[in-house]
């Protein structure tokens, strides 16, 4: 019956349903009006993404949904040969895996909302200081991610946004645009603050609103309290449940 | 695809997608497992919730929730002859809404886990407080709301889903058992502090384990993604997308 806005990625959207996160934030401004379902997978990148496209969003369903964020990037990035080398995948498959994500979409429906998002900024240093403070003096000794190498995933999202003709959030460019950004949002270096995740909330806020979704002019589902006649509540609710 | 559990019921629901609310902490801890959706809706009695029922819960639908909370009577026992005596709802009528309510649930489907929450306590003192402070001088002289009342539906909330079999969360008890309840877990006499809404998320995840919907003995939906090989992702993906 609502629209369903669904936030597809990798552990920065598993964890976007924690307390003071952006996919609570939304969930929250989005109350009686649509559902916003978390469709979060740690650890994952673009390739592992694909095996799980025709089972959360299978084809000729009656309820697809109204608008699917793409968050992954953080994952693809992870540098070939150091420690999280398995979660690799070169730039340009993770850019053609996001467009078959996104083809699979506008297959499902083609009014749906596609909305790309860039990987975050990296703070080596901050990936560092995590991995000595689990593992001490074994912790790899170089970042297995860098800021340079998530801004070329990051471009390439970006690029495929344009190339498309979607609305995207260039997440990287948009962090970095603030003072000590490498603390201020991220703090392990890589997941998001409180901070960190406004952020994500306040452009997710600005896509929505230019794409004609915005929380505010979205109809409420049933009559407000106040709307109701307490000698007569039947009369509030002819219209919407008639 | 996913089990959903549902959340009926007024404003202390539908607030609880706020930052620290007890909806989202189920629904973070429900993460790749259930779907938490709201259906919360401020200021509403048992009386005008009867009127979404069958919109929210459709007989005959394919995908009934495998879990519905029940958390009306903040609202109906608004005291007659005071400031919100619209929404008043006398406790006979309460306890015959929620018994429809839950009937109407059963034939849903008579596998799903229906659970009675029973309205918080009431702090008169912070009512009157808050009044005053949207209010002032105009403000109500003698509180809309009293916690005695609260407890007669809390009461008839309780032998009702004793009644019935069901599992139920009696908060109104449940939170007095604290010293200082008033202001540790109600921040205007009857919404919910963080620590209120702690309260009721323990006592949910209390009721869904006993009833064998635990978080953790949920499977995943997908692989952990330390399950999966770099070299050979398709093999973990076999079984569960296959």
């Amino acid at each position: 019956m609502r629209p369903q806005i669904v936030l597809f990625g990798d552990s920065i959207t598993e964890q976007s349903f924690r307390s003071g996160g952006w996919g609570t934030a939304l969930a929250d401004s989005y109350s009686r009006k649509a559902d916003v379902l978390v469709r979060g997978y740690g650890g994952y990148n673009t390739r592992w993404a694909l095996f799980l496209l025709h089972h959360l969003f299978p084809l000729g369903s009656a309820n697809s949904p109204a608008a699917v964020t793409i968050f992954f990037g953080a994952n693809d990035a992870a540098l070939s040969g150091r420690t999280s080398e398995r979660q690799h995948v070169p730039v340009e498959e993770y850019k053609e895996n996001l467009r078959k994500i996104v083809h699979h979409l506008k297959q499902c429906s083609s009014a749906m909302l596609v909305v790309l998002i860039t990987p975050p900024p990296i703070d080596e240093g901050g990936r560092m200081e995590y991995a000595r403070s689990l593992y001490g003096d074994k912790a790899m000794k170089e970042p297995e991610r860098t800021n340079e190498v998530a801004g070329v995933y990051a471009k390439n999202c970006v690029d495929l946004a344009k190339e498309l003709g979607l609305p995207f959030v260039d997440l990287w460019s948009k962090m970095q645009e603030a003072e000590g950004w490498q603390k201020k949002f991220l703090n392990d270096g890589l997941h998001l603050t409180p901070e960190g995740n406004s952020i994500v909330f306040q452009e997710m806020q600005r896509v929505f609103n230019k794409a004609g979704l915005s929380a505010e002019e979205l109809p409420y589902d049933f009559p407000h309290h106040s709307e109701i006649d307490g000698k007569n509540p039947r009369k509030a609710f002819r219209i919407q449940c008639s």
